[in-house]
């Protein structure tokens, strides 16, 4: 049977991370249903609300179905003008406003409001700081300022360490580095050199030697590196070491680089710099 | 007058990442108030929904306040032990579900829905083969792959090249790369031969020369390089020259990477190749 197709608005009078976020959260549990998204960002003036309004409004005349419209609009008169069709409308803001409101005692401010503005500016500027870092100290580069890191994560070739440090540094402004674990390293069982007196901020990576295997295959195909005795032997002795250096670990192979990041930050208790994004 | 403080718990059976983005949402108009966040991710179990009840139940009894609870748990039996207190609770999934699945005329698949999951396999990869690819083509690195960019952006030293790359990767799955501009491009208008052939890619940032001069001045105190004179060529030169060649440029000044990278996937239409996140 063919899928269903359903078009689907996001609306924001800002950027549209937070509509989009919770929006598709909402739309997982339906995969039996294909849906057409568009995205609508930075309605912030009455001619773009009714450029998006004709939007909505074409669309349902030629689907000849409602559209579901996601929102987030802060501004009523805005928002009333987008809610001028037959679309099935989520206001979130409008929806759970008014019960905060009511138990915090305090009237919501509803101009210019940024979620992902520049906010605090020490706080942007700590995350800004912490992705430089991050890039900055990808592979065991720079080794000289690895102290100023929050967490490094450390292990075998290709087992995920940079998506996943670039994610703790983005989501959570933490200043990730990661460094990669040597033959050498593995064989002595010892930490790199310029890991001694770090133990407490490092985090290992591992992952199943089949997987490793397919990764590197597709890097340099048929070399020693990318066979499965290689994969087998870096990956058991990796796990050795952190067991050996009580240094904790994850294994990655199922894991999305969001909720291995998500994990870590829990595992190690590393504070954010970033709370409220 | 102080702030008050309210304590608010995030609880999500997975990583808690739309619920605190949403939560977050929520919260940022009510800036009198102080919160204290609390996530709880990962609540896939009767004995850690009655962990996360006792958490609240504790919070309330300290503060004398019922906390706020923002919760995308997607189990009935889960959700209700979390609800045993005097909290006061936004169960987003709870709210807006039942609507939807009026509205497609299916019933929500309540398991095992992972919204920050690996997920699509092909999609997952592309995700993380953008964010290598972005950090193997960060400031003009490895030039004879620039032609599988999605986009690249140009620009002087220090206008954010490198955070809006990395965010664009991360949130979009875009192959962003970056590209500097030399101070003899700027003299002699003209792109680095890296990019001949590549115009259509090409986005440029600008920033207000004393808003550069302050970023430089903390990396090279007193260097010419960090001279607002050296500052005020630059960027003057550089808005030339995304004149002379059409290149699409934003002032980065006043915006976050959030912003500025909505508004490029905004103005270029590059596909995103991570639509549900």
């Amino acid at each position: 049977m063919a899928l269903r197709t359903r078009t689907i608005f996001f609306l924001s009078d800002h950027t549209g991370i937070s509509v989009e976020t919770l929006g598709n959260a909402l739309l997982a549990p339906f995969p039996s249903v294909n849906f057409e998204r568009h995205n609508l960002p930075f309605i912030d003036t009455i001619s773009k609300a009714e450029e998006a309004r004709e939007k909505i409004l074409e669309n349902q005349h030629q689907t000849g179905l409602p559209p579901i419209v996601f929102s987030t609009l802060m501004d009523p008169v805005i928002r009333a003008i987008t809610r001028q069709s037959d679309a099935l409308c989520f206001d979130f803001l409008e929806t759970f406003t008014a019960p905060l409101e009511q138990s915090l005692g305090v009237t919501a401010v509803r101009e210019d409001i940024k979620v992902h503005g520049l906010g605090q500016a020490n706080e942007y500027d700590d995350r800004i700081d912490a992705i430089n870092f991050t890039l900055a100290h990808d592979d065991g580069v720079d080794a000289k300022r690895l102290n100023d890191a929050d967490i490094i994560l450390v292990g075998v070739s290709r087992a995920a360490k940079t998506p996943t440090c670039v994610y703790l540094s983005v989501q959570y402004g933490v200043r990730a580095a990661n460094f990669p674990i040597t033959e050498d390293d593995l064989e002595d069982q010892q930490l790199p050199g310029s890991l001694q007196g770090l133990t407490s901020k490092l985090f290992g990576l591992t992952i199943s030697p089949t997987r490793i295997q397919q990764i590197r295959q597709e890097r340099r195909p048929d070399s020693r590196y990318a066979s499965l005795a290689q994969c087998q032997f870096e990956v058991r002795q990796a796990e050795k070491l952190f067991k050996r250096h009580k240094i904790p670990y994850l294994e990655t192979t199922h894991l999305s680089i969001e909720e291995l990041s998500t994990k870590i930050m829990q595992l190690t208790g590393v504070a954010r710099h970033n709370r409220k994004l």
